[in-house]
């Protein structure tokens, strides 16, 4: 299963011939590959099912990823709804339910390159803001696509703060409807995909008001076109936001509504109800309401920001080793990039990452299931850890993954701007992760709350009482902290121990710092904003280095449950050590700002990690074959399992239009031009 | 002159009315904003001309950049042309020379938005290495467009390394002429822009063969397309690379050549000759014929990169003072976003480092013009120092533009996403420079081994000699340097001659690190070649504290000139000051590393540094209109004079193809999915 034949274009009379340069870097393998590619997919019966479903996919040439890099905005986006209503008569046919996993690994064989993707952020948002009633009715009318929903919350003028959303729904008693308003152009309803020109619903977050008070942010559904013919309905202005750097095919809109009534039935209600009188009634907590971003937040990262980031591993990789550039011995041929020390440094750092924030996701994936659990059934208690992991993992998870795309993508040099090579796509697309579903900073700075609140409650009840009542992920703000790095020479920064206790330290001291210099200046009389707002840069930072502490314990504990794998334990492993010491080195000033590391052992910890690269390289191609991205799925000119990069490069450069069509500027401007100068004579 | 209603762009009716937000900003000058714009265009009667050029630019039509986001590839080709077609003739008419100050106003205004720009490429190298006569003949045809030219240098297989440059041009005296080759798909020419579909002459850098012998790259004047016709000469195989993430107006173009022969005078003679009989006879040094990559890499920081993040600066910053979000207290409204200590920390060192930048710019472009007018005089002394100064200035300058770019960019949150922003154009094109005109990690190598070579040089001779011996630049690493910080509170950290001095420490003292292992691994044994990559890390690292000592000389050296505008030099320091600091301080660790610095210390310095934010913020908007960027030349519904950003949006939006077309997705597969339930019924 795991052979080049399943991976490898067909149809190209080239890629029946592996370029030797790749085929070599695959000779030795210092570990099953097919293996690691089962833990990645969390079982070999789930590689099996994905494979089938791939086939499925790739072979129906309705899905054909070719020519999408020639396309207009408006080719994209038809392009998508059709290839998303194809998949839908294949997922009836073959009996595939919306939750399921063969609709995953579908979208993942398209590389999410199919319309209707709201679809299902509505379903979500309804699973977790509706009454069971509301469930059953509307998920029947959504799976059976008699309506196309979508999720509008953002608005022309705002965004991240929930709070300042201006849209209205007044409740008016006497006929028990919602009247629906957006009363300024800054309550523009502005960036829901599949909004501009296809939805016929909308789940509109907006200000409840009823009975003359205002109750905050709540959820309604809203039709916005004629299920007949497809027309905005009266009251509904809605079009498309335009030209954008990335997403091409979804159709991202805008919504104003004047005074469009819905009926009382239409606010979702599992955490908050109004009653036939207009009586509001809370049955959650305020934060109730948050709870479809927090699904949505962790959704995201596994099943759209990390594989960006691991195709654009894949692509750079597989140029690396077949793209040669300069002598590294004057008398052999030019040398593989992958094999100069500072393309290692740019390309092994996002590799490791790729690995550490997919441990990271299982992992917390797991903590999410239960929780959200807990909180649909009414206890509350893992909510505000729960949303701040969520909040603080997400910005952490899309920054980064954001800055290696693009790292990947500029290490194939001039070759890494062609959208031919597939990286511009996945670099604008993941780009795109750090704005929606909450802009970073201020989700760092959610977490940094959530940390400062729990450092202070630590301080407050010192001793092991207050270790058991904090919530496990912020355990170590309680517990004693190394004060000095420990490590000898550079093979102690190996030990995964080591480096764990040494982000310990340092986040729980930056974390110590930001809540000091909070309280310093809340003395000295500003008030609670002020002194929040003058700290915020500091705040960010201990956020940013909790993250790393949990990504770094979760991939450790990762690593100890494959005691059973030991090559690919071995080789998972260096990439954690990579991964650890690349983050404890571009942090450097803060681990050796208080004497924890002496400029001694950062040499140290630098030597290990310069000594890493080289046993890294030996595996690098099958640590990202393992991710099992077939041909189709990359669509890549660069990045081909067979490494003929050159040969698929020129081949699909004739196809485009500038080469297929006549060239109109000739005969318009550059012939006259040209022969300007003879009017002059 | 320097008023609004220069501006602000016309014929929108919100543009009458400034919003008050923005307008607040301008309220109170500290400075003198007009004048601080004649020192950026270095003459009052500079910023004279360039208005007069900009003004007979935006006030015809045939410029609009209106609809340039809603373009295919093709259309912004087609379009570019003809605005370069029509430039061409303005400038005939109105006699603006091609190296004048004119052209070059003109296309700042036009953002670089037109056709042809290789054209000057071509005529640049052709200045640096042609003869006299070449000069004269070559260079009236391409002045009245007789034929259009190109630079085609980089190849499918071969990009910084010119050494592996696979064409190749074999002397056959018999006809006294050059047979121009590509031996390889490799060897094809790829990413030379116009060469796609419109050059009809091609600079085409190749290895000479003659009488035998491989001399080494020079540069073949090679006829491509017919002069009658346009069609491809017999033996060229010519066309588009097809679809990239920028620069789409631009015919990036592949080129392969089949035995096509050229005359003995098309290869440019000013360092190296042909005899007719095939003697080779070398004028210059074996460095001679990179001379025009110089040349270019010098011309483009502040003709290209540089307006591209000031652009992106001045956008982000008018957006961040209207758009409002979250309160900083609760009874007043939303806050100006501006006003949150994150963005001024995204912000400000942005608009911090476009100054830098500019000052940096302007005295290297002296220090160039002096060495260049040596070098074509035959006195080469300079070009060793010249070439790694250019090397790693453009490496420093670009990557941090692009960096810079897009961290604007994305403080815009979701509207940056929108490429009616105007910011994901700056962030592409900005993007694309960190690998044209050489991929920047070869780069800040080469002006490592330059570092590496000086340091040892003054090594050998200690004392007053070596100083005199070492290259301006360099001059530091033979002077004794400060072992710690003097500094004993937050306040010394605004002392320019203190922070410089930590840089030249801090530079120094990575120069002498990256010497010494160098020189260790060679003594365990190592070959040059092995030893040199086992160490490009560290020399990258020490080659970027080096660009930054020479950046934060130069501005403060700027700085000293400024003594008759207090005002100005005043507001000019603090940018100065959080350049540096910021520079200190995303870098803590080399600095605490060998104790330089004490943690205490470090605290001081970010004091300092986020003191210095509110400060900045009160010359914001200011210091971002002395750029004096037109609104019809910046083209973002986010960034005009007048803040109305809400407003455009909305109305460039509903210009969008998307909403002036019909949806044809709708009846072909919306409808049918919508109806498709009933047929189950």
């Amino acid at each position: 299963m795991g052979s080049p034949v399943h991976r490898v274009s067909m149809g190209d009379t080239w890629s029946r011939q592996v370029n030797p340069d790749i085929e070599r870097e695959r000779c030795k393998q210092s570990f099953d590959v097919e293996r690691l590619t089962h833990i990645l997919d969390r079982g070999a019966q789930n590689t099996a099912l994905r494979r089938k479903i791939e086939s499925i996919i790739h072979s129906d040439p309705e899905f054909s990823l070719k020519d999408i890099y020639f396309m207009s905005q408006n080719e994209r986006y038809e392009n998508a709804i059709r290839k998303k209503v194809h998949l839908q008569m294949i997922a009836q046919h073959l009996g595939w339910s919306e939750e399921g996993p063969e609709l995953a690994y579908a979208n993942r064989a398209l590389g999410g390159d199919v319309g209707l993707n709201l679809h299902a952020v509505f379903l979500k948002a309804l699973r977790s803001l509706g009454s069971d009633e509301q469930i059953a009715k509307w998920g029947v009318l959504c799976k059976e696509y008699q309506i196309i929903a979508t999720y509008a919350q953002t608005e022309l003028g705002h965004g991240t703060y929930l709070q300042g959303l201006e849209t209205e729904a007044t409740y008016d008693a006497a006929t028990r409807e919602f009247v629906m308003h957006s009363p300024t152009l800054t309550a523009t309803k502005w960036w829901p995909g599949d909004l501009g020109r296809t939805a016929t619903h909308a789940l509109v977050l907006a200000q409840l008001i009823c009975s003359g008070a205002r109750r905050g942010m709540h959820a309604f559904i809203v039709p916005i076109r004629s299920l007949q013919d497809h027309t905005p309905l009266p009251g509904i202005t809605v079009g498309d936001i335009g030209p954008k750097m990335g997403l091409e095919h979804t159709d991202n809109g805008f919504l104003q509504l004047d005074h469009v009534r819905v009926p009382r039935e239409n606010m979702l209600s599992r955490f908050a109800e109004v009653l036939p009188d207009g009586t509001y009634i809370m049955l959650g907590t305020a934060q109730s309401n948050y709870l479809s971003m927090v699904v949505m937040r962790v959704g995201m990262l596994l099943t759209i920001v990390l594989p960006l980031l691991q195709k654009a591993c894949v692509i750079a990789m597989r140029y690396s080793v077949i793209r040669r550039q300069s002598r590294l011995q004057p008398s052999e041929p030019e040398a593989k990039i992958l094999d100069y020390q500072t393309q290692q440094q740019k390309l092994f750092p996002q590799l490791a990452m790729a690995y550490a924030f997919h441990f990271q996701a299982v992992s917390f994936l797991e903590f999410f299931q239960g929780s959200y659990n807990a909180i649909l059934h009414g206890d509350f208690s893992l909510l505000p850890e729960l949303h701040a992991l969520s909040a603080g993992l997400k910005a952490m998870v899309s920054d980064s993954c954001t800055q290696g795309a693009e790292l990947c993508r500029r290490a194939c040099g001039g070759h890494g701007f062609s959208k031919l090579s597939g990286l511009p796509s996945l670099v604008t697309d993941v780009t795109a992760s750090c704005t929606y579903e909450g802009e970073n900073m201020v989700l760092y700075l959610q977490m940094a709350r959530f940390l400062v609140n729990n450092y202070l409650q630590a301080q407050k009840s010192p001793g092991s009482t207050s270790q058991r009542s904090l919530p496990q992920s912020v355990a170590y703000l309680a517990a004693p902290v190394l004060a000095r790095c420990p490590a000898q020479k550079a093979a102690d920064f190996l030990r995964p121990e080591l480096y764990t206790a040494a982000w310990a330290h340092t986040a729980a001291r930056l974390i110590k710092d930001s809540a000091h210099r909070l309280q310093t200046l809340r003395r000295s009389g500003a008030d609670w904003q002020e002194a929040w707002n003058c700290t915020t840069v500091l705040h960010a930072q201990a956020a940013k280095a909790h993250c790393y502490y949990i990504i770094v314990k979760s991939f450790t504990h990762a690593l100890e449950e494959l005691e059973n794998e030991p090559a690919i334990q071995q080789a998972l492993k260096r990439l954690c050590d990579l991964y650890t010491l690349h983050s404890i080195l571009t942090n450097a000033g803060d681990f050796l700002h208080d004497g924890f590391l002496s400029g001694a052992q950062a040499d140290m910890a630098r030597t290990a990690y310069l000594d890493l690269l080289p046993l890294i390289r030996k595996d690098a191609i099958l640590l990202t074959d393992a991710f099992d991205f077939t041909d189709q799925c990359l669509n890549s000119a660069l990045g081909c399992y067979d490494g003929n990069a050159y040969e698929r490069l020129f081949e699909w450069a004739q196809r485009t239009p500038s080469n297929t069509q006549a060239n109109p500027a000739y005969e318009k401007y550059i012939r006259p031009l040209l022969q300007s100068w003879k009017a002059k004579l």
